[in-house]
């Protein structure tokens, strides 16, 4: 079948779309690193119009008409096929996106923004109750949202599946429990071994210098990507050739060269999506959590093994004279250490799935009618269940993370998530590249990045995420071989 | 009468256009300053998408309605308050923007394109006849441009109102045949007396430090305002209260000092301009001639003035072994020196408006149908005859400037233009600021700026570029005040 004229008419409106919406990433990126502060009000409008310009633009009843034309295009062509893949993803997203009135989107947006405002005031006097009414408000307009939508098994289906598309809240359960089952116990037992964090002052462009080192060796190059400095840490994209990640390097630790592999792992995924993509919806991670196993794959799994380190760690020791006394040895196990702790993003690589875990169980109740007023206990006493530690006030508990006064609702499970699918991918490249560690112990990175541009990176958005997973490992999501890597790693401890 | 519900939604929908073209401007900063180079393909399109957008959400049937509805409300204004001035200003923009078929723009910004690239391979090989067929077709489209409106006087009108809203090309004949009648022979006289550019090693940061103490007395500050390096510096805003100006600094030289205060001028421009303004099509200079009497002002009328460098010289002579030997007298006479030469931007603040008449006396014939088999050799004698010197090739003669490649015929006179205008400016301030010179001789330049802005910027778009000048100056465009100025500078050198 010859390509339809239609076809070329929606690729070109897909492809505006997609020019907005990255035009908004340039935006959102500029104001989160390099924007004057007194640019943010007018910067808060831009970013609103060009969001609203996109959605409407793409849910265009044409956008609809096309699709419906293109069915027998569609079912002619290999389903494997850009195109195929274009049009099924692009219905996907369109039987989405038309389900919800604008209205409730533009009330969700108002009311997000509103509540954020509320929140960074709240976590500043550590005062759950002043919070609480914004919180309820979000919660109800998440329930607006999820009626929406076709009743599901369970109504965090639908919220699930906007980070992590096709992903069962049942399905999450099963996995959470059995890391919950093993974990718990490991880090209860792990927590005695503890070795301290290695003190020093580590300046920060010397931190940037040594970061670069190592992520050019991953495949960071200066004629596609950017590193800046940001108060939060993120990496985004606005084409396959313009990668820009951001880093932050407190000076009293070396962090900063872990969330510089960090993010250039969300970067060099971005950055491997077939060219032929370009400028399509198709032209991103196929999910949240296949994104965030590719940052923690580079962090964790390079980044905190012991051939990474037999290759840098006399690189680093050297350019800090603090580390002068510091051996191999120590270091290695100082940045792999388990320490139970109370704040999300300062945990270790085993504690932060209780953290999650912990979320997604409260996000079900919270949904599921939990009393808003019993939030900040129900949380102090999970906290204490799962990893033994005793929360001293909202600021360190319930109020710490950002994502619920945006509504965000569904989010979290995808950072364990990406961490189950890290070590399964990981364990599968080894299969291929069995000599990794021996080229990481030399510093070599290209055939790792290449066996995951051809397994992964290229495919982008074209298949749901599990069909995504299966492809690079051959089965469906498993959480038993980051178990397995986990036991090991709290063993040698 | 009560501001109707129509207002409203007019503001509302250029708000949003408005925003559109900010995000476009932020693009292209990005792009010419600090986006790593292969994102330059994709970034194109984005551009083009939010051009097309912009314009599109402009030219929409019901900006017209509305505009026509509003018409009773306009009249129970009073013409000079905001809501009057968007009105009339919107119409003007709208009435202008819906005669060129969309299809007739998009062709003017592909031919554009390609012609760039052909210009750009043609200066690289100093030949003008590859560039030639390019030269014709965009001549041929702006010719359909202009048959896009109702006939004027001249058809140079239409294409001088797009940059300098309301002139005439009557009138600015007989303002450049007066420049024209005495900078000829002021400049020949001139040529015998030229003092040399004072020679030296000029570190590009150490430029970029002093340059920043400068600006930050004339109102550059780090909350609003950001200073990058690019290839070819230029000023963008994307808010009143985010200002990127751009420099660079060659090392031969102090160059890159008047590049920042040129750029600071237009920078402080677009700062002042009230902030009621915000996010409307008012809020920008009035006129590109405006535009650059503000840029000309801090270069030239401030910044290569004997007060201001008996104010900064020692800093500068401190700071640079190479100037230790130098006086404040060869240093001034350096940056004031008049010396003809082959290339506009390489100009001194004299010889610069021939190079302006010759491109704008050019641009007419052009228009009248020269033939451009004929255009170098027509170039190459008009050099001759205005600034007395032989071109050797077409890259340092007809091809030196980018500007017709592009279509942007027009363009060139408004630089003289402002040249013009910063003089009778000045001339005004100066009855009300008496003592600007032992201001300035004190590092101090806040009574200037604020006399601008309150006298000019704040007006922003409002008025028509004329009218803008009458409240300012009191009077129409006048070139005695800059000849005399012209006059008494060469007088003395």
């Amino acid at each position: 079948m010859t390509v339809p004229p239609e076809f070329d008419t929606l690729k070109a409106k897909l492809a505006e779309v997609y020019d907005v919406a990255k035009s908004a990433a340039l935006l959102a990126w500029d104001q989160q690193t390099i924007m004057p502060a007194e640019g943010a009000d007018v910067r808060a409008h831009q970013l609103a119009t060009l969001g609203k310009l996109a959605h409407e633009l793409f849910i265009d009843d044409e956008v609809g008409k096309l699709l419906e034309g293109l069915r027998p295009y569609e079912e002619s062509l290999d389903p494997d096929s850009d195109d195929a893949s274009l049009i099924r993803v692009a219905r996907r997203d369109f039987e989405k996106a038309t389900r919800v009135p604008p209205e409730l989107s533009a009330e969700i947006n108002r009311a997000g923004a509103r509540s954020f405002t509320a929140w960074v005031e709240a976590r500043r006097n550590s005062d759950y109750e002043s919070f609480r009414p914004w919180l309820e408000e979000m919660v109800e307009l998440k329930h607006r949202y999820v009626d929406c939508f076709e009743p599901g098994d369970d109504p965090y289906d639908t919220l699930l599946d906007d980070y992590e598309p096709g992903m069962k809240t049942a399905e999450v359960n099963e996995i959470f429990e059995r890391l919950k089952e093993e974990l718990v116990p490991l880090i209860a037992a792990a927590r005695d071994a503890a070795t301290p964090p290695v003190a020093g002052r580590f300046p920060a462009l010397t931190q940037r210098q040594l970061a670069l080192e190592i992520v050019r060796r991953f495949g960071y190059d200066d004629r596609s990507w950017r590193i800046d400095p940001a108060p939060h840490p993120f990496a985004t994209s606005f084409a396959t050739t313009d990668i820009r990640i951001t880093t932050r390097e407190p000076e009293d630790s070396l962090d900063g060269l872990f969330a510089t592999m960090h993010e250039c792992g969300h970067g060099l995924y971005e950055n491997g999506v077939d060219p032929a993509l370009q400028r399509t919806l198709l032209c991103r991670g196929a999910s949240l959590g296949l994104h965030e196993s590719q940052s923690r794959l580079w962090e964790n799994l390079v980044g905190r093994s012991r051939p990474f380190w037999s290759w840098f760690y006399p690189r680093v020791q050297e350019t800090f004279d603090d580390l002068r006394g510091v051996d191999e040895e120590t270091w290695f196990r100082s940045i792999n250490d388990v320490s139970p702790g109370l704040i999300r993003i300062d945990a270790d690589e085993a504690t932060y799935n209780l953290h999650i875990i912990l979320r997604f169980e409260l996000e079900q109740r919270i949904m599921g009618g939990l009393d808003l007023r019993e939030l900040p206990e129900t949380w102090n006493s999970m906290m204490h269940d799962y990893l033994g530690v005793v929360v001293p006030d909202d600021a360190h508990g319930v109020l710490q993370d950002v994502h619920w006064s945006r509504g965000g609702f569904g989010y979290f499970p995808t950072y364990s998530l990406g961490n189950i699918m890290s070590v399964q991918i990981w364990e599968r490249m080894r299969e291929d590249v069995t000599d990794i560690d021996e080229q990481m112990a030399r510093g070599e990175f290209s055939d790792l990045r290449e066996w995951l541009r051809e397994h992964l990176h290229r495919y982008g958005r074209k298949f749901m995420p599990a069909e995504t997973l299966e492809r690079v490992v051959g089965g469906p999501i498993d959480p038993e071989p980051y178990l397995r890597y986990l036991q090991g790693k709290l063993a040698r401890a």
